[in-house]
């Protein structure tokens, strides 16, 4: 029983390493290589032990840290969507239901049940972890974006208003880091 | 002050951004791809979640995952020491304590102090949650080599009893995970 589960979860381990070739539009600091989705995952994780204190309320950081660390397994199966993408929505797809069923699936029923329900509270984005979590997956990219004179967003022609308006939900999570975002927009776009 | 810490955590924030150029001895799953330092912290961290059932001990699964997301952050000075490079210690070398003291510092201070204790006490191995983490540590290379017919451990000829000795480290963090671990080296190795 006890080597039954060990073996589901060590099958779970091995299909999570093809998160690592995941490739993302935006780009690692200063640099012209795409981030790939295991290495975002990484960095917001620590993103949001380092910035805990500006969050605007309590938060349960181990909940926190448990939703980075999975919130893009499901792009395994469903591929990463650009954030300004105009044809496909970008949350709450059935493409990304049936992916998250399917690889926390590997796992034992118990665990794949918890982490469904970690993912799912994450893409809806209603509770303090979850607003506090997007704003770090909101965050990077701002500070990869600035660190590339525009990066992504000049590559791909998105427009100062679209960019406040999709970077705006960090506010949920962090009034002191907004502050920070909309002014590194604003300069980057001489608005 | 509250813009002068979060200046101080954007500036660490991108410090570690290298760790993404950091490349381990080990491949990926069943690839020829080696995997760098962001990625192996990531799939540890996931691996500490879903194993954690398997430590010998109760453990604050928090500062376990803390650990795992910093442990090598030393490597962006330091560089990585293969496991069984036998011309440098692998642990605690005054390098990784000077690298740890630059990187962890560019923090506000009383953050810089506080994941510096908790990069040592992984270092030092002696509490439970640095047993468990350093058994996740170890026991990802052995899946790694598994996959790969042998992996970094066939490419630079170590030795049966060198590959148990290292590992051995797992039995310490968990009875179980080492009960596999010898069965899957054993078989490797035809012993």
């Amino acid at each position: 029983m006890e080597l039954n589960r060990l073996e589901k979860q060590i099958e779970f381990i091995k299909e999570i390493d093809k998160l690592k070739y995941i490739e993302r539009k935006t780009k690692l600091f200063n640099s012209d290589r795409r981030e790939n989705d295991a290495e975002h995952s990484w960095h917001l994780s620590i993103m949001a032990i380092i910035l805990e204190e500006h969050s605007n309320e309590n938060i349960d950081i181990l909940k926190v840290l448990k939703m980075l660390l999975i919130h893009d397994i499901v792009e395994i199966d469903a591929g990463d969507t650009f954030l300004f993408d105009t044809t496909k929505n970008h949350v709450n797809t059935i493409e990304e239901f049936v992916a998250a069923k399917r690889v926390f699936g590997i796992l034992p029923k118990n665990q794949a049940e918890n982490l469904i329900v970690i993912w799912k509270e994450f893409e809806e984005g209603k509770t303090n972890e979850a607003k506090f979590a997007k704003a770090m997956d909101r965050f990077q990219p701002v500070l990869q974006n600035q660190s590339n004179n525009g990066g992504s967003w000049f590559e791909f022609n998105i427009n100062f208003e679209n960019i406040i308006k999709k970077t705006k939900t960090i506010k949920l999570g962090s009034n002191t880091i907004w502050l920070y975002v909309e002014k590194t927009i604003k300069a980057l776009y001489n608005e």
